[in-house]
């Protein structure tokens, strides 16, 4: 036989099988998560199929969000706040609440992942946790009702798609870039349930932050879950972020001689700062395409650009500066951590001088509910993750993808703006420790 | 014949007429305001009874704000954000967008204001200019539509329901205090089309800030305006809030031998914090018969309650401490002035370390829109104006409405709590200029 990929090496050691592209397994799940619209579904699944008094298969690996419509933007919003609430208490599980931030954030941040884990949510930015390291996929919340009961869930062994990328990165240009031509090249079903995986120099001397953008939205190319290796780098952020110390696995990358199902090899010198244009995510262009289009709307945060990083790259580029007459900025922090961090830092201050408003951490506006809906007219330069029509509201309204540092130049000028012109960094993971610290 | 109110007066100014209660008089509007959920419809009676390219009547006493739904919770929402852009643009009246605050905070702070104004806006709290001696009254998106051409508009004087109060508010007691009770003692409709005229030695020693409670929430008993009368620390305050001298005009007061409808008095000292029950303005008890209620959300903010004394007062009772665990809170500053008042004092830090989460400036959850809307089993406690079944969200949900200390003082134990068992300061108006200076 040849060697495992990394997805493969994941579900033979969750499965108890020598698991192999496109065999079915039964795999034991390490964590499960749910949020305010797709926990109460799941709570009712749980409910049925094991019976209301049914213990969670373990309440200190599942995790319960309040981060989609949160604050409550409707009755039925509210409701189901009130669902998790009190399916989160009677069994014991963790829960997070109105402002403590998104799903994808908080399971990172507060180290509920591993480099390894098998991760479940009911959500399909699960991906993210491939980030750090674990296989992390979005389940729907009726598989999730009954995992939450019984710990496990069937998987078709993924095939892997390798994205390689060799060399340094211009300045302006960030992970987001690379994620935006990736889903550009295969387009937004070119990856269907195969898993991604993220790889060669440039990709390991990637921060984590910006690692776990690349695994967050390998599912906008269908991608089953999405792979950055993990490293010394890996555990060294675990354990700054957690103050944990998690053991290197060695073992934890694919085999040289794994079997992939295509590999894509990139020059990291080659790519241009990427802009999705409306209304599908692999509609990338390079920045110069695009530049000049008039902007009505910039919108900084969710579970792909959301951290502190993202969110203090527009900051030191909007630092004394105002936005464009013609444009408002909405910032939501996808943690409460980085909300803090924002404060004490004056990160907060400098973004409210500029004349963005700021929300409490959340999805906000990402998915068209709430904290900054776009109308028929609207124009919309975000640092999210989809632009499909009616995305972010209206479906006469365009969204536009790309990094931070696009979004923070942008802003400026009121119009999209190649970033590589404005004084831009690339901050490390000890940025949001230091902090802490 | 007798006196006049000072409602006859100012009627009679506005209009060139011996304006006597009962009488119709066509009066000059010295400012319109409408909002984003009044404004397009307003601006389509413009458009259709003036002609699309009318001019205002005063383009620089016209403003316009996005409050309601700010951001927008929806593409409704968004669409009518756009086209209060546009139509301000276009005729080149004040806008403010989201995130600035809510009209009536943002007219008085800004000094669009002055005593003996007659202020119209497409909002019924615009009684709230009361508090500093003008007769602010709301009127419908038409009327407001053909009045924002032509500068006039046709009232039926009304008659004055004077509210005289000696003595000595107790600690914990405040001008939200007395309005519940002055509502309470009349009814929901006591006071119908009749301007609430405050007097006496309480009301002449409250600041501004506490005046402009009494004012705005004239209308929660039928008002038609509520006034009190200017007096020197009303041109202190415009002074200190705008740098603007405003001339003092001592005939701005009723007559000694005016004509009331009715006189309520009160003594100060007497009053015990109040709490409406749900679900009417008019349930209002004394604090100790509702005592040990337990609550799930405090929204602390709105046009009634939403100003930096009243925000400060809840963090001055929350530093150090953390929101009782069963409670969580949402903070809605009125203005982003005050927004930024938080920022720099602390009040914002400590309120987000005991766990509140704070929205951008603007109305907030007060008319269940959004930003912490009720679920069916929700009880709140609110700062707000209004606890109508439904007002906040589910029309299974109930609010109790009270003052900032109260609900300050209910945060800590997660029951309606005496706020006379907790510190508690009076802020004077000089609280807010002296971070401005």
């Amino acid at each position: 036989m040849t060697g495992k990929t990394l997805a493969e090496k994941l579900l033979s050691d969750k499965s108890g099988t020598d698991a192999r592209a496109g065999d079915y397994v039964e795999a034991e799940i390490d964590v499960a998560m749910a949020h305010d619209i797709t926990g109460p579904l799941a709570f009712q699944t749980f409910d049925e199929v094991t019976g209301e008094d049914a213990d969670l298969f373990a309440p200190d690996r599942t995790i319960f969000t309040i981060d989609h419509h949160a604050p409550a933007d409707g009755v039925q919003a509210a409701n189901n706040h009130n669902a998790v609430r009190e399916f989160a208490a009677k069994h014991g599980a963790h829960q997070f609440d109105v402002g403590d931030g998104i799903c994808h954030a908080v399971l990172v941040e507060e180290g509920f992942v591993k480099p390894g884990d098998l991760v479940i949510g009911a959500d399909s930015h699960s991906t993210t946790y491939g980030g750090i390291g674990a296989f992390g996929t979005g389940v729907g919340s009726t598989d999730l009702g009954t995992a939450l009961a019984t710990g496990e869930l069937w998987f078709r062994v993924p095939e892997t798609m390798r994205f390689e990328v060799e060399g340094e990165l211009a300045d302006g240009v960030y992970a987001k870039d690379l994620i935006l031509r990736f889903i550009g090249d295969v387009g937004f079903d070119g990856c269907t349930y195969m898993a991604a995986e993220y790889g060669g120099s440039t990709i390991e001397s990637l921060p984590i932050h910006e690692r776990l953008v690349l695994s967050n939205m390998a599912i906008e190319m269908g991608g089953k879950a999405g792979f950055v290796e993990p490293d010394l780098r890996t555990i060294d952020y675990l354990e700054r972020q957690t103050g944990e110390v998690v053991p290197f696995d060695d073992d934890l990358h694919s085999d040289e001689d794994a079997t992939y199902d295509s590999v894509h090899t990139y020059r990291a010198e080659d790519l241009a700062p990427q802009v999705s244009k409306p209304s599908n995510p692999e509609n990338a262009v390079d920045v110069t395409e695009v530049e000049g289009t008039e902007i009505d709307q910039l919108f900084v945060g969710t579970c792909t650009n959301g951290r502190y990083e993202d969110i203090k790259l527009v900051a030191d580029i909007l630092d004394g500066e105002e936005l464009a007459p013609n444009v408002r900025m909405v910032v939501v922090p996808a943690s409460k951590s980085v909300y803090q961090y924002m404060l004490q830092t004056g990160v907060f201050q400098t973004l409210t001088d500029a004349g963005a408003v700021i929300q409490s951490a959340g999805c906000g506006p990402c998915a068209g509910y709430h904290q900054g809906v776009l109308g028929d007219d609207d124009i919309c330069l975000a640092t999210a993750n989809r632009n499909f029509p009616g995305r972010e509201g209206s479906m006469q309204s365009q969204v536009y993808l790309a990094s931070p540092a696009t979004v923070g130049a942008s802003a400026l000028y009121g119009e999209i703006t190649d970033p590589r012109g404005v004084q831009t960094e690339r901050y490390d993971d000890t940025v949001f420790a230091e902090v802490l610290s």
